[in-house]
């Protein structure tokens, strides 16, 4: 993603759910620059259930945002 | 599921919490990818009352765009 | 409720609440199924100042997909 | 309020505000019902910073669904 | 404010970001009224980094009722 | 952005990504004044994986609020 998003919408659920996970990803990026802290960290959450899911919660936000944007599972 | 989200509305609330369920569930898999560490942790979690909350709470965002989009309760 | 949600709007703010408990609780259920193991559970957050705090913020998402369904307080 | 919320709109955002407060505390009364053990955990967030900022989350989940409803500060 | 909220809408971004600030003050001062202890917690909140992330969490709760009442940044 | 926010729009996801952090730590600015204090804590939440996530869900939030307001991804 570079650090740049798209402005077109996503097509399917799936894609948008893919989105979802790089807007949360977006902010971890811009808060912890340095990849090899973000790198030696992420034991840290993807061994620990707890912290799991609070990345879904925020995935489940962001998500939110696009199916309501896009209209995902409406009429 | 697979890793694939439906692209058709879910017809009633019980199927969309179900659907909310798997939204939630997703993000897990999709950041902690190995089942057998995703197994290990499932004790911390499934038998850890303020775990089990935040699972709930995750899902009660995903089940807010689902109602949202199929107008579940409404009018 | 028997892990079945109703179909039909809940028609005052009060059996709406008392729908959005369920809806808390239905995660939890579905998540962990042995009623012995939640049981075994159920100090840890009754009993506990954060937990209950937590639940509630549970039951607050499920009441705003409610209220905003049925129009609660409306005009 | 005694477990009962009314169902015609508050007028004003201060009276949405301590129905917001209401809807937060009616979660922790169906909880845990026994008043005794209420009283007893009160200390445990009221003397804590961050439950009492955890009691303000759920706070103003509340006053979203009532600002909504109500159209606080619109037009 | 005194405890009492604006019915007012705030008209731009920055007045709405403080009412927002303000909306998430209120619960701790209804919900804990001594303002010695609220003067004895403040290090607690104002010198620990989770903490002060959860303030910021409340008051976008806050900032998107009083955003979406009084359409900041539409069209 | 010197505790003012912009009445404009920002144009596209990329931009609105970057106010809602801005919106997002505007909060710990207001509440912590101190920036000495501030830099004091950057470690705790910059090399801290579920501090760093927590910051990622209110940034989620403050998203939400202008992706609704700009429309992105819409149509």
């Amino acid at each position: 993603m570079d650090n740049c998003l798209p402005t077109r919408p996503t097509p399917t659920p799936t894609e948008g759910y893919d989105l979802a996970i790089e807007l949360a990803r977006m902010t971890i990026k811009k808060t912890q620059a340095d990849p090899a802290v973000r790198e030696r960290l992420r034991p840290d959450y993807a061994e620990n259930a707890d912290s799991l899911i609070s990345v879904s919660a925020v995935v489940a936000t962001h998500f939110a945002t696009i199916a309501a944007a896009k209209g995902y599972w409406r009429g």
